[in-house]
């Protein structure tokens, strides 16, 4: 057998998968969004388009398609518009976020904030935001707007919170929990909800839609965290080691320090507040203690969580999508663990 | 006759009156703005009630309430809410822009950025929008939250072709008359456009008072650009000479580089740049140029476009009331020239 030059990992094949059936849509959401360019005022364009062309993976509007599934080849505009909504919410709160970091690469490109400073990245989120909701206020009633504001301050919240944890060593689960939720969590169940709603599923359907995308994204977010420590740049194609380096106490760091007492723990945010933390050193803490197995069986809970809220409903077509998503970002940790 | 021991200025006087009719519609405001912090998530509580306290003098809510007058007395809740609606958003714009501007007092107390932090002002500013937008999803149909959307992107676009403008020695007018029309005579517009929307006035007078509310607008920035250079921090409650110093050329600035010739000009623009003119010397330019007069005419030129809007819908309760607003603001100029 030749071997091949450039082999595909697995979990690229399975993305590919993933995104077969919903090309069309994603294609749609890429002519709409490069459509909205020319909305803007002229002084912005520029930077808008930037963010549009570097962003990610676009899972949101993907949990969007797929929460609001009828069928192969059917698109409905309004997810489509919808999915556009959620996207530049993310957008801009990925700008601020890179402002508040200082994280330099994201998506394999310089951060706004690197390229245009942090003054101009303020606005430009701020513009991308008031545009999502700009679009929101184009349905008919006024529900897209209100959820996607609402998700929008409970971003914020997140967001808060986290930095008021910064270099607290005692962070409970509890409160890391609650914050993830916010932060990322809150995002994921508007889309699969807001899919599932623009779609007229029945009402108890439209709110299990959430009740998944909830569960899973607060995998995701374990996932990222534990990214944010094991994983490679040229991978994640963003600056890792943030959150140790900015004093972050997220999950992997905090099942780390719940291996030492007190005094031991408070040395340990010590140095990672003074810079003395290597992302080798913690790697190899990390392998002594079985930290990432640990962090796996929360990641697995959650997408356990994520499933059963989908259990009453499987006889829907969004169902058999929506477990691809959640059976593809469960296979992500294993590639992270070995 | 006895020499009063606290004399009021005539421009507190004249601000006592024009307060008067809507005193308890202010009280209205007030009292479901402080309702509104329970709203937030408890991580945001602190530093939301916190820009409620030390906001500024309310003048988008009386154009709003001025703007959908029906008589002595009548307070319609869609206005007190529509209010909210453009304070917050307002306020949202004031905590982003003090992070850009560095600035360390606004309305005679810290800015929150400088008590707690860029990285907290952005998440705050983005949570106070984000409210807002939440608020105008309340109203029956999506125009308030479209509007206020759409108003907010162009705030941001007016703030971002300021920003680059920074240090531009050759700024076309035209140029500055659109980052002002879009960062400050946006929200005028909008406000005293839903006044009048909300009260079911015709739409040919909706938009005349939108019309007002932006050449209003204008004027008040204009005003606002005189008082960063003229001005006196212990009246304007806020840091001062920002302008100058941020290399910002705003129309007062702009009248007196006209002054030079070009080499002249740039090399002022430099000095400005290295923090080399200090607030006094360009007072003495001003003086011997007669800069402050020639910028008090450009003010009344827009003040005399405002009243203009309104000329035909004289028979209308809005009308007097909106005339007594741009009859304050017109009087504000002379105080500062003298």
């Amino acid at each position: 057998m030749p071997v091949q030059s450039k082999p595909h990992s697995p979990s690229t094949v399975a993305l590919q998968n993933l995104l077969q059936p919903v090309e069309l849509h994603l294609e749609a959401l890429r002519t709409f969004l490069n459509g909205q360019v020319e909305e803007f005022e002229e002084e912005i364009r520029e930077h808008v388009a930037y963010c549009l062309k570097h962003s990610g993976k676009r899972i949101r509007p993907m949990l969007l398609f797929y929460g609001g599934w009828k069928g192969e080849g059917i698109i409905n505009p309004a997810h489509v518009k919808a999915a556009a909504v959620v996207e530049l919410v993310h957008l801009a709160t990925l700008v601020h976020d890179d402002i508040l970091d200082d994280a330099h690469i994201r998506h394999k490109s310089p951060t706004l904030s690197r390229l245009a400073g942090p003054e101009v990245a303020v606005l430009v989120g701020d513009a991308l935001f008031a545009h999502a909701l700009n679009l929101a206020a184009d349905f008919p009633t006024t529900e897209v707007c209100k959820t996607v504001a609402l998700a929008t301050r409970r971003v914020c919240a997140g967001e808060i919170a986290q930095n008021f944890q910064k270099g607290n060593t005692e962070l409970s689960r509890a409160l890391y929990y609650r914050i993830i939720d916010y932060k990322t969590a809150e995002l994921f169940r508007v889309s699969s909800l807001l899919g599932a709603l623009l779609a007229d599923y029945p009402a108890a359907f439209v709110e299990a839609a959430g009740g998944f995308g909830r569960h899973l994204g607060i995998a995701y977010q374990i996932f990222d965290d534990l990214t944010d420590i094991l994983g490679k740049e040229e991978n994640a194609g963003k600056t890792l080691g943030t959150d140790a380096a900015n004093c972050k106490l997220t999950l992997p760091l905090m099942l780390l320090a719940e291996k030492f007492d007190a005094p031991e723990r408070a040395a340990f945010v010590q140095s990672l507040r003074d810079g003395q933390v290597s992302g080798e050193s913690l790697r190899e803490r990390f392998e002594k203690e079985h930290i990432a197995e640990a962090v796996a069986a929360a990641f697995d809970h959650e997408i356990f969580l994520a499933n059963r809220c989908l259990e009453p409903y499987g006889a829907l077509p969004p169902v058999h999508r929506l477990l691809e998503i959640s059976h593809f970002v469960a296979q992500m940790v294993n590639h992270l663990k070995h």
